[in-house]
């Protein structure tokens, strides 16, 4: 293996959005040194003055031991396409992308021949708005980790792991959760993209713009993320689109059931499929 | 009109349920005379402890200034039907069922003819579970309540809302909206029934059993209200059945127009959906 020119500890951050700007903060008010890029210098500007230590420069990727991609996913894809030769042997490189199986395919590819190490990574938080401006130290505290690791087997071996979760400590992730990229795919649709799209779709009855009065806690609940980055989530759902759809057409049959019994007004029915749902998410709860 | 027999400010509550429970408990703590009548008399007893100054018998029902209608909708109108000659002229009788239609055509042809007054009420307030264990005084603070008079018009005039907010303060309701059976009906389809059955219907994805260390704040709000009390919301869904058929069409229509989107990969289409959504709830929010 090379010789490793990074600073232990230093950490680079590709992209000053909602998530690399809740980890630029949370590593910073950890003691860590944190340097960042973002494709609108201004944003870059403003964090230095009390977020980061300075720019994540050409001179300053290689003194990293960690850096975090937090942008969108084609700009972290062609970010680490183009600085692979400068980022220092041992160091490792994460992204926060919310599907899985298309960034790592291209990353994993992008750092064969190269001794420093690619993981994938989807911390399972964030709200309903996006930007630097809403970004926060405290955002990831508790929330799950999902880790997708080149190889499965030979991971913990390398000890790859346990530096990440010391490199991340500021952080305070409630836990660490390996995956393959697949296996993620398949429960994120379900766990947030389908919560997404529902939400979405929910406003758009015409009750919505008259609801005022008439509306507590379950309304609020099922429309709190209506409000979502289009662009953004555009790009997240096409990148697993087979799942999503799968999981729309599953919840759309799933109504259809709750409409024709309502229709029929078959009340024995209706309760049975009202039971069942009840009884699932029980069983779920007990997991 | 005849004689009044009510003492001022004394409570009757019909049902001692989550609903009824909780308003025993406000109105309790609020230093008004509580008297209640359950189904199950186990539960009167243990209301007595602490909760409540006696049962509502027939001697209590002709004293007390407010009834409120805390049961099963069938069991709130068999209740009033079999007890209505008891009921103090000039008293107030509310109900807190979730749809009024129904509910509130029988209750004001009962109250015909009498000297008492019928007005339907909905508390927009609740939580996933029912039952006396889980009332609590504090239930409705802040929460707003739909008040379905007897005529929209001559409401006011009589001083009945007024009063009807005195006797409920205890309760600490956040607002007083006034509206016709219908228009709530039509409301409340969409902001708590559908809210119910898309939860309800999201937990039958096979990725529910499995989604453990993979889910965030949006799996967990998605999800809340899929514990129902399947027999309950089975009676409101179906006097209701119109309005929320009609709204459970329309979220499939809907989301049957992203899984279009996604199966043929339409990024423009995609992303014009989302960008409506965002649109419509951050224009909800405004109003």
């Amino acid at each position: 293996m090379a010789q490793s020119t990074y600073v232990a500890d230093r950490v680079g951050v590709v992209g000053l959005g909602l998530m690399g700007g809740s980890f630029a903060k949370a590593e910073h008010e950890g003691g860590r040194e944190v340097y960042a890029w973002n494709r609108t210098h201004a944003t870059v500007e403003l964090a230095e003055i009390e977020t980061i230590d300075g720019e994540l420069t050409n001179d300053v990727i290689p003194t990293c031991e960690l850096i975090i991609l937090a942008g969108y996913p084609q700009v972290s894809i062609d970010w680490l396409q183009k600085m692979a030769d400068l980022i220092s042997p041992g160091a490792i490189v994460i992204d926060t992308v919310g599907v899985k199986r298309v960034i790592c395919e291209k990353c994993f590819a992008i750092a064969e021949g190269h001794d420093w190490t690619f993981v994938g990574c989807h911390p399972m938080a964030g709200t309903q708005y996006s930007g630097f401006a809403h970004s926060r130290a405290n955002m990831f505290h508790g929330a799950p980790m999902v880790v997708v690791p080149p190889q499965m087997d030979d991971f913990d071996r390398a000890g790859v792991l346990e530096r990440l979760k010391h490199l991340l400590e500021p952080c305070g992730f409630g836990s660490f959760t390996l995956s393959t990229a697949a296996f993620h795919d398949e429960q994120i649709a379900y766990t947030s993209q389908l919560a997404h799209v529902v939400s979405n779709a929910y406003v758009k009855s015409p009750a919505t713009q008259s609801h005022k009065g008439f509306s507590a806690g379950s309304y609020k609940d099922l429309t709190r993320v209506a409000r979502l980055n289009a662009p953004m989530w555009r790009e997240l759902f096409l990148d697993n689109a087979d799942n999503l759809s799968r999981e729309i057409g599953t919840l759309i049959d799933n109504l259809q059931q709750y409409k024709d019994a309502i229709d029929a007004r078959d009340g024995q029915r209706l309760e049975a499929l009202l039971a069942e749902g009840d009884r699932l998410k029980k069983e779920a709860e007990r997991r």
